[in-house]
């Protein structure tokens, strides 16, 4: 079954604020085996609304509307499919008393214009509305679904859990299950990731995989199709054994995993503790790992040292050190891993420095070097690395890499 | 001129990720003079690409494509359109030579697949793209131009507001002028706020007055329309003048700045050192204000301090104080500021101690008691908060806070 969703409302088009309804409407749809092939967004307008709705229902069996179903003039939604659909509008008693309840249950008379929340194409099958006044209504007419929902997420969410979905359920015996499983890498880019498994991409069929770069991550999610839950999962995980054959080097985590998360999970199950000495991240990698909750009992701090002298008193790197290879370079990140184990006396210590850009850089030392060192119980490992981008991009990819670095550390896979 | 913005990618039609692309393209695009009055949304699939594309060209003077220019085999939008106009792909030579280009900065050889990134339709302009290897394109065929631009959000921003909103200003050679400006509040609900301009924002006219709510902070957008710059920017200036009368003192900052950028101008002019010890932020602050390109001129660094030991060991907070009054209080906030500005001599410094959950709520401290304290020239200031909500909205609300503290002491606000 094909679905389109429109989204209605001139606040949207104008990009006023951010439309989190369809895409909350399409992740659970395709979850339970529709396939939304379209997405629209118009504004509070007859002639274009009329003309988007109409072009939904030549291409799509199921036509989901959000929006457009309050009491003012502005509110046009369920007239406009209406005269689409050929159905005179009728006023539903019953409608009528929710809505003046709710306004009495405030002690509130109720405005003559919440009538028309209570008017609906004729033959339509009324959906109440738990968390407002605006109902909403399925309408089944020449072999086509219509359905309009209200605007505001807690109400759409609620009527589509409670209502929508059920109807659909049966109105189209669902058979059978669609799950999703989401491989996280990182440390490879998207078409080097798809070197490696094209084959697998380009003779997909069920499960599917699709890549998606997501902040320097790529995801690869697989999604299967099956009569049950078990089957669907027993055909991912045949996949993704084959799939880890070939990029499992580069997977940190699953579905909603963060690097900070995983790498927090294996200090904790190790007992390991950790200490951070950043100067070019400027404390991004700690606020990443005090994000997660918990993270006091593997965390014991960490040391900000933009400042050479912070570097030697803060963190204790040697200033010959400094002095005969600079503050970029790969010998003061590993007396800045060092040198903050020793000082927090943890079992883990990261020293990270570099070059964010825009300014900074020297001869032989570009915007973009950065150097990664990780002390600990098997020794100091130090990787460089030569990044290209805005700061913001360079601090946040070098973060990453960090919190990679760890996590392959604490593996005792470098 | 009719605009449709149509965004591509199956990410998007499944719901996998939020759709901000279409807002931010739909708001500049209004604010310079467009109508823009259709979004669609479509999948990574020849042939309801097409038929998505076929109707925004029926209906629209000007289509704007984002995603699907990468280099695997699911990014197809270059090659639908170039069917659907006629036109036949060719290598853009100095394209490939960019994209070489930023291989090789980066030490990595090209992948073939990424050659079709060079690809494009006949006759159109390529548009660099100076954050990622994707080029974008502007077509013109047949009275309707068609411009593609790629996904990702800040490459996406980046070539609309340096290459494709200058192109279609001079294209449609456009008359008068549209000029916005954004007052960015912190500290004061959005209602609170609204409630003191509310005669304003009733009466509004020409500009027009938006209050826009982002991540714990309030942005006042005022709009507007003239037959010449100078003449909207002193209609603003005007409007303006009036509303700081009545909300001044919340407003730290105009369109782009954030209060990390706006601290860090005032400590730079005051040639003002700082430095942090951040316990419940966790390198939050320090982060934020190290996002600021030359903000090793007046940030000296920051402690990380989660556990006691460290607060005591790296920050010289005495032992007795947490014993006495615990590790998350006004007393513990006041010895960090001013221990961290005495171990790091820096003319300023800041202490935050809190509790951002959802453990660690002890008798009389629940969950979002937070401490923030300043030390510095004009003495010290210590602020308690009683934040609710999950643990990175108290986090993030709380690093405001301390940024926009430290804003109020150094200009001696408070």
């Amino acid at each position: 079954m094909i679905v389109e969703i429109v989204s209605t409302g001139t606040e949207l088009l104008l990009g006023q604020i951010v439309n989190t309804n369809a895409p909350y409407m399409a992740r659970r749809l395709n979850e339970i085996g529709f396939d939304v092939l379209f997405q629209s967004t118009v504004g509070d307008n007859r002639v274009r609304m009329t003309q988007v709705l109409s072009t939904a229902l030549a291409r799509a069996d199921i036509v989901i509307t959000t929006g457009g179903l309050g009491p003012t003039q502005g509110d046009i939604t369920k007239e406009v499919s209406a005269e689409l659909l050929g159905r005179p509008m009728q006023l539903h008693a019953p409608s009528l008393e929710n809505i003046k309840r709710f306004f009495a249950s405030r002690r509130l008379t109720m405005p003559d214009n919440n009538i028309r929340q209570a008017m609906f194409p004729e033959g339509a099958i009324v959906l109440d509305n738990a968390r407002g006044t605006a109902p909403g209504a399925v309408i089944e007419a020449d072999g086509k679904t219509v359905i309009h929902l209200p605007g505001p997420p807690h109400e759409m969410e609620h009527m589509l859990e409670n209502a929508v979905i059920p109807y659909l359920r049966e109105r189209f015996e669902l058979q059978g299950t669609i799950l999703s499983k989401v491989l996280r890498t990182f440390g490879l880019g998207e078409s080097s990731l798809e070197e490696r498994i094209k084959d697998y991409i380009k003779n997909q069929g069920n499960p599917t995989i699709a890549l998606l770069a997501r902040n320097a991550e790529i995801h690869v999610r697989l999604t299967a199709k099956a009569s049950s839950d078990a089957e669907a999962r027993a055909l991912i995980a045949d996949l993704e054994g084959r799939l880890r054959a070939h990029i499992g080097e580069y997977i940190f985590g699953e579905d909603e995993d963060t690097l900070e998360a995983v790498v927090g999970r294996h200090l904790a199950a190790q007992n390991l503790t950790l200490a951070l000495a950043e100067s070019c991240t400027g404390g991004l990698v700690s606020s990443r790992l005090t994000d997660v909750p918990g993270s006091s009992a593997y965390l014991a701090g960490a040391v900000v040292c933009y400042s050479n002298e912070v570097k030697t008193s803060a963190v204790g790197v040697p200033a010959e050190i400094i002095a005969a290879h600079g503050a970029v370079s790969g010998e003061t990140a590993i007396a800045m891993a060092e040198g903050i184990r020793d000082r927090f006396r943890t079992d883990l210590g990261i020293g990270i420095t570099g070059i964010a850009g825009p300014g900074g850089a020297v001869p032989g030392k570009p915007v973009g070097l950065v150097f990664i060192a990780i002390a600990g119980p098997s020794g100091t490992k130090c990787f460089g690395y030569n990044l290209t981008g805005p700061r913001s991009f360079i601090r946040h990819r070098t973060a990453l890499a960090a919190l990679n670095h760890l996590r392959q550390y604490v593996l005792g896979v470098i």
